[in-house]
């Protein structure tokens, strides 16, 4: 294992059509069978956590590998390196969201061989990273029960994107107004067909379910 | 009291030189004895419910009002305005942030006249609003427990750019990792001036501290 985290600092797209691009990008992954998925939520939503439970709960299924995304810092790939999961830190240059050839050149440096699935923590952001097809084949917003159960109210286009909404962090539930029936209510208001699964790092609900989805979706992707 | 909560719909700013413009508005606002306060956070730590808080502590010594701007919806202001708080909804047409003059079109709308202290509640999110001085005499940022003591060290701009950082959620101090040592050390690596104040909305520990500076800076800027 490497001793320190390998930092990239991806520069700014130069295509005009960063959703022709991101096609161009799903097709490569295709070709090579590797699923990217695009990993969403406010800052502090606990992202790096639930990557850290998810890689135990994928173990011996598939091979996850991790894109850190961030303004600066490197404390959550270090975080993932320690936990022996394979990952890299992208740094933005202060922008907000990656585009498709930001991604691009994050999985260039990575490395697709030997990759099965490659998650792609974004900037914490509800409202850039949405604007953006990074190319990932599915997208996934984490929400924290502290933030609140009106979040997909603000943040329209966050859950019209995402595939998978996690509720995370339903460990602390019961010391927050935080109403199930209205989160799920005002998610499918923006996505129908969102798909929403309850998870605690902290406890390991959820987590099972979690891992059986993704297992799925990869092996979708690649079949 | 109106019974609907007035939304506007700000248009992206004609000026090139946001800067320029920002000081042309701290003039105005001088002038009229107005203060501004940009206050910005992540989606969810509790701006609206501090805002709340406020208000009542504020009682009998500032007059408050509150431009809330967010992607969609007006639940925020709706709460504000139940509660009795002179309040407008500002929507931003999916944009990230508001510049000088997109704040200058919200006061414009709410009435600079008989205001004394107008809180600009910015799009949840600690990337984009940071980038954008919007005119305000002073910039708070908060940030709630269970996101974690590292976010200084991810949101470093956000840091640099505000006076006062406000923890809040210190309710729920025990249930989570959250180090003041930690979170201290990190925000004063950005901003050795930054001021620090600990607050829960839901027990009123530090909001009376809060209203003291809040006052202080009014009083300070009016003279």
């Amino acid at each position: 294992m490497e001793k320190n985290v390998r930092i990239i600092e991806v520069k700014r797209s130069i295509f005009e059509n960063n959703d022709r691009d991101a096609d161009r990008l799903r097709a490569e992954l295709k070709e090579k069978k590797v699923f990217l998925l695009n990993l969403m939520s406010s800052p502090g939503s606990g992202k790096t956590t639930m990557l850290l439970a998810l890689s135990r709960a994928l173990k011996g299924r598939v091979r996850m590998g991790v894109m850190e995304a961030d303004i600066d810092s490197a404390v959550d790939a270090e975080k993932l390196m320690e936990a022996g999961i394979r990952s890299i830190q992208i740094h933005t240059g202060g922008m907000c969201h990656l585009d498709a050839d930001m991604t691009r050149q994050g999985l260039y440096e990575f490395g697709l061989e030997d990759a099965e699935l490659i998650v792609l923590e974004n900037v914490g952001n509800l409202v850039c990273p949405a604007e953006f097809d990074t190319g990932a084949v599915k997208n996934m917003t984490l929400l924290s029960v502290p933030e609140g159960d009106d979040k997909p109210l603000k943040y329209p286009l966050m859950y019209e994107k995402c595939d998978l909404l996690a509720v995370s962090k339903t460990d602390v539930l019961s010391y927050f107004d935080f109403d199930k029936d209205k989160v799920e209510k005002y998610a499918r208001q923006r996505n129908p067909d969102i798909h929403i699964i309850y998870i605690s790092a902290k406890t390991g609900e959820g987590m099972e379910e979690l891992a059986d989805w993704i297992v799925k979706q990869v092996k979708d992707w690649k079949a």
